[in-house]
């Protein structure tokens, strides 16, 4: 096997109270990749569509994470003459900067299809390592809250950076998703700075009841539990500033019957979980009346969660 | 039915990560409780066996707890010219200020017992909020930590103070519970003085993280998880330096197999968990060769996780 496409999904970081530790990957939207091996050393992005994307690799978040793995893999291979290299083809439907993990989706999904077409030599540890690589590149932090679920899938609870420890939670299988991304800027470092290096112990010990219970609920599947545990006290406060009409989509949408939702990664895009395709279909209805009279491009989505993560398929 | 036997459990609050917010229940120690229902309006605590807790009613958690009760009766009481009230005798198992519960094994037992002599007006958050009262009394605080767990059972989660939203987790069923009491004084008042009222963000997410795993670790039953997750950055590090040998005794428990502890409730007992009774066995070994040498008397108990909580019978 030569060659592989791969589809990458979406994902949200920082589900609500879950701040730098819960994420989830979605169905759709997903990138598409083509990722080839080749006989001539390093690795070469072909093309990139629907996206301005750096073509300089050494900006581009799949170039660095695949040659984070390509570098591991030199030191342990067997064949010591074979030359490996890498040709990347980059759909991407998952718009950069929008806050569902655009950057992550290159990263993890080279990295995925990589192992694959060497024979899985890695184990999901090391891969999520290789991509959090090009989160660095991409972010300036090799964060991990968006390649962990695009390749573990599911809900995923970083416990631990050192050592990296992270668990794949179990979703309850009526949760969906819907997403408002509205086009406008955030940077990831900017939406950073504006925390604050240190909050009240009060606020922590409410933040850390509802992370309890929101694994509790996911695992009991008690949406209403769910729902009364989607409470942010500490992020969202600073963060709702940046990002237009936020308590208003957030406050109409629960109106609707939508458990809750918060800012999906460091944002732009706001998402809302929601028991049910039928109430995930209002929540976006409500999305559209809130933003449709507004001077800002939008896009939304739905999806439910997406339980496997990466899928791939042989080319030749 | 006019009298019942009561036993109250000891329960442990702080469970490492989870400060403020998870806590379990014992099998043992436990408290002793005999409750009359007299047509003497009223609160009379009879006598207290093996302790010398204040027979001054205004500074006992029991009077306390079932006076909230009552008052709250008397608003619902169908027959207003019925007199009601109550005699109390304690036979106090766990001993005040050992920090395994012992002021809310009082104030959670009586108002138990109350309730079902009174033919259960109340539901279990209602109990609570009257054993909350009582807490108030003893240290200060009108805290769930101990009540919750002692009413409920097994291993509860305070979500929430307002709205009060407790959950009971999911228990694994070979988690033991090994415990040092060293007979020191630590205030609870003193306890939390020490405290700081704000913290590191980074130390937060840790913990947070941390809370998540430990909840996801009961749910799957996964002692590997749960011991990897029993870590505190937050207020362990500060209290540690009330109890003599504290790290001592965590390492060398955890160098024999204990899953992890920390300090119970605001100390000064330190407990363990342990995968079996076996294990929970010899950390008990361990904790007395840590101890023995030591010019400190103590105690140590043994239990697994108290599913039921309270406990009663009918007398006559």
């Amino acid at each position: 096997m030569k060659g592989i496409k791969i589809f990458s999904p979406a994902t949200i970081a920082n589900l609500v109270c879950g701040f730098d530790v819960i994420g989830l990957a979605l169905d759709f939207p997903k990138d598409e990749i083509y990722l080839y091996k080749t006989n001539n050393p390093g690795i070469h992005i072909h093309r990139i569509y629907k996206s301005s994307l750096p073509n300089d690799p050494m900006k581009n978040s799949a170039f660095a994470a695949l040659q984070a793995l390509l570098k591991k893999y030199q030191k342990i291979q067997i064949n010591e003459e074979e030359k490996i290299g890498f040709k990347i083809e980059l759909i991407k439907n998952i718009r950069p900067g929008s806050g569902i993990g655009s950057s992550a989706a290159s990263a993890a999904g080279v990295v995925y299809g990589a192992n694959v077409l060497l024979g899985n030599p890695f184990n999901t540890i090391q891969l999520i390592r290789f991509a959090m690589e090009g989160e660095r590149i991409a972010s300036g932090i090799a964060h991990a809250d968006n390649v962990a679920p695009a390749i573990m899938g599911g809900v995923t609870l970083i416990r631990s950076y050192n050592p990296l420890d992270i668990t794949k939670l179990h979703s309850p299988n009526q949760l969906w998703v819907s997403i408002i991304h509205p086009q406008i800027e955030v940077k990831t470092s900017d939406a950073r700075e504006i925390l604050k290096q240190k909050i009240l112990m009060t606020d922590a010990i409410k933040q850390w009841g509802n992370v309890g219970a929101l694994v509790a609920g996911l695992y009991r599947e008690d949406y209403e539990l769910i729902s009364r545990s989607l409470e942010d006290v500490i992020v969202e406060p600073i963060r709702a500033i940046l990002i237009p009409y936020f308590y208003e989509l957030q406050i109409k949408c629960k109106e609707i019957g939508a458990l809750g939702g918060g800012i999906s990664g460091s944002g732009p895009s706001v998402f809302m979980l929601s028991k049910g395709n039928y109430t995930a279909k209002k929540v976006i209805e409500v999305m559209n009346q809130v933003y449709s009279p507004l001077q800002v491009d939008y896009k939304t989505y739905i999806s439910p969660i997406n339980l496997q993560g990466i899928k791939w398929s042989e080319i030749f």
